[in-house]
Parts: structure tokens; sequence; C-alpha cells
């Protein structure tokens, strides 16, 4: 598999965003317009959006992204909003590859704290373990922050 | 002292909302920045922007305000943004009047978790005060998320 990763962000971002969040079978439509909603967001705004953004690219497909940005009015936490492998490329490696890289990317922008929410559900558990693999401490954990029985969990790694 | 409470955003509250704000010099410049632009937001696209105001009008001064939204991907949660009192009326019990109307509009809007976010530091002690006098229940701490020995604090009040 010949990867090529990129930051910039064309129009054409936009789809494969949907494609690749939907392709997952995780998330809610509410859900997937957000993540498309931060492709326009960056697309009509630039780096004052404050989303950034790396894509892995496969030839001519879009196989995964991450996005991330300073959190407003901190000195140097992060989110990491979306990271997200199309399903069709799961399973080698590049949820881990996209991570690092947007960890490497964050601290060389001055980040030090990456923060990751998440859902507590059954459902999410790989979700809970690749964090964890990757190095993310639970740091708080809101209950029925998303709704009954649906709790959101904080993962924090500091970096740099 | 003759309080009105009025829900509509005027061009006008940008200003107000800045002179109110900074009167308490509690705030950094970048703060105040960001309490405006949701105003800004407000006017430009109305409650599709997810900001909602309580604005205490004394005659024709503004007291005070509270600044409101549903939490995005959420069933019922939202955001206390902002609930500010300008110096010149504060220790007359505006600002908890403020927390209660605000919160009876979110339950209203079918809200059942309010949550506010604010700083461990010494300084926030009687912010902290204000929110558990309300009610509300220190759900979680993030070390140091604003910046070295400044925890961010996250309250919440389950309404409705």
């Amino acid at each position: 598999m010949n990867i090529h990763l990129r930051e910039n962000v064309v129009p054409a971002d936009a789809a494969a965003v949907r494609d690749i969040v939907a392709s997952t079978g995780f998330f809610h439509d509410y859900e997937i317009e957000v993540a498309v909603e931060l492709v326009a967001e960056r697309l009509a705004r630039g780096p004052a959006s404050g989303y950034f953004f790396l894509f892995a690219q496969c030839d001519d497909r879009v196989a995964g992204y991450a996005c991330w940005g300073p959190i407003a009015c901190t000195a140097h936490s992060f989110d990491l909003y979306w990271i997200v492998v199309h399903a069709d490329f799961q399973g080698r490696g590049l949820g881990r590859r996209l991570l690092a890289e947007a960890e490497q990317r964050i601290a060389g922008a001055g980040g030090r704290r990456i923060y990751v929410e998440t859902s507590g559900r059954e459902q999410y558990l790989p979700t809970r373990s690749f964090y964890e693999h990757g190095g993310y401490i639970r740091e708080a954990t809101l209950a029925e922050f998303y709704g009954p029985d649906d709790d959101k969990v904080i993962y924090l790694k500091v970096v740099g």
C-alpha cells in the first residue's frame, strides 16, 4: 500500500471525508455533517479556521485522515477532532500512522497536551483501545454526556 | 434596580458584551474577543448559530448577560458559555438571577444537562462558589488544560 501524506485541503476533500466517515458505519448522519463542515470551514477560512488536516492518499483515493486544532484560550492544548480510516483501508496500521504523524505536527506547532473525546459505549471499545495503545490516558469521564448510557470519555496525551 | 430581561440580540450588544466582560478585570483580551465573537455569530446566523442569549437591561444599560447553547451530537446537553455581570452591577444577586433564568430556558428547550467550564485557579474561587451554590456539581477536572497550574474544572447541573 503506497501511502502519500498531504496537509493541504482541496474542495474534493469534503466528499472524500464524507465517504470515509460514512464507510465506517460508526457515525450518525449529524456527526458526518460535522466532519464535512470542518473541511468546509478550513476551505473557507484557511488556517484561521483553527482546523488542521492530514490526509493519507493512496493513489487517487483518500484512505483516511486526521483533523486537529489548537483549543482557544489555552496555552498549548490541542483537540484531535477526527481520525478515521476508510473501511477499505482498515487493519493495516494506517490509523496508528496518522495518529503518530498528527502528534508530531501538533508538537511541532507548540502543542503539549492533546485531548481526544470519545464515547464510553461498548461499541467504542476498539476506539478507546486504539488511543490507549497510542499512549493516551483516560483523563475524565462525563456521565451521560452524549445521551442516556452514553458517557463522554476524555483522553489526554502529553507530547513535546 | 429595575431589571428587564430580553432574549433578542441587537448589534449594540457586541459593544455591551465587550464592556461587561472587560469591566470584571477577570478575562484576558483574547477571551474578551471570544465573548464578542459569539454575539457576532448570533447576529450573523440567528438561532442556527447555536448561541442563545439573555440580557439584563437596567434602563439604557446592559448590566449583565448569559450565553448558552446545545452541544452538537448530544441528546440534551447544553454548554453555559458565559454568565457575566458588569462590575457596576455586581453584588446584587443579578448573576444568580441570570443563572436561574438561563437554566429555565435551557430546560424549556429540552436541555437536561448543563455544563459549565471554568478555571481551577485561586482567582476563580468566587466563580466556582457561585456555581456550587447554584447546585452545580464538579464533574471532572482536566489538569493544566488552560496552561501550567491552570486546570479546567467542568461543572454539571441536571435540570428538567
